[in-house]
């Protein structure tokens, strides 16, 4: 094949990226050619933007822009006392699509995993100096409902009790549109366990 | 949604390329992000440089690299007396991926159509140039099987006319795995019109 070194450095990069590989990087990397003034310069100068100008706050774990400061613990546009504790980017972007939580967020960069994190590598400390500085009132533990997930659950519980902070943590039970007889042992056991009353089901 | 600037532009941008959507661009966008050095910095800087130092060749249509210069027209490190022509980029991968064909390669940048492209849009003429300048002996016109393709292809032919040069074209008949059932009426009247002694298959 005609090699250029710029297109097949181009191609090994795109296809690295989640989802791709080396045939629809190729169809991107047409794609691209064909719209240089369209998209190739656009989108090299805002990966260089992004890599300049947009890091992880130190305090809360969430992507600020390096100009502007952070938006979710330092310019504070709105007043909540609620956090929600998720493990990455991914968890904190999927719930605000769902629009079913309105309040700040902390993103611990992970779990305590015997393979990976260690407590002192997540933000809990800062954690702990939001709750008290920003007068939280609810911490809603948002880790995966996974041994890893859970034990950080128990981690930052334990790191709150010197606050007075209530701590609530993510129901579990039957996924929505989940059939009893595919669902694992685990999930059942919660699900029977956390069982609601219907009679009271108003509260 | 958390709006940083920077990266609702990236997700823009990368949901426009072939086969993703908004959801496959923040998936993208997420990695990105988790991989400054080893995705982000290198990504950006390809792309400024393939936007700078790669082109299309003025004379064959082809990518070329500005420090270089074309390696398919200018620079040519094996002789070859065979030219196939296709419509664009892509056509030219698939033919050099599927490693069945040896020669130069001319890509006319479209083909010619009522809504699109005028005959003096394509590079025809500097596709005669090359036949007589590099004494070539064959041209081996790829273009589709469409009625563009084939106008086109004609247009080549009767610009050609005057070279001596041998002009042929892809054979047209039944795709490898092709079901009789399922082929439209014009490739079985292609495969009929171009059927083959099976007595004379040697030749």
């Amino acid at each position: 094949m005609q090699t250029i070194k710029e297109i097949d450095d181009l191609i090994k990069l795109i296809s690295k990226l989640p989802g791709l590989g080396p045939k629809s990087a190729k169809r991107i990397v047409l794609k691209l050619i064909n719209n240089r003034d369209e998209i190739i310069k656009p989108l090299a100068n805002t990966l260089a933007q992004v890599y300049k100008n947009v890091t992880r706050c130190n305090l809360c774990g969430l992507l600020k822009s390096n100009k502007e400061g952070c938006n979710n613990c330092e310019n504070l546009r709105e007043k909540y006392t609620k956090i929600c504790v998720v493990e990455d980017i991914a968890d904190q972007w999927s719930i605000e699509n769902s629009n079913i939580y309105k309040g700040y967020f902390h993103i611990l960069g992970g779990t305590i995993s015997s393979v990976g994190h260690r407590k002192e590598d997540l933000l809990v400390n800062s954690l702990v100096e939001r709750v008290i500085k920003d007068e939280i009132d609810e911490v809603i533990l948002a880790t995966s409902a996974t041994v890893e997930g859970q034990t950080t659950a128990y981690y930052i519980q334990d790191s709150l009790k010197k606050t007075r902070v209530k701590i609530t943590k993510l129901a579990q039970g039957l996924p929505v549109g989940g059939e009893i007889e595919s669902l694992d042992d685990g999930t059942l056991f919660s699900a029977f366990k956390n069982r609601s009353d219907l009679k009271s089901n108003s509260d």
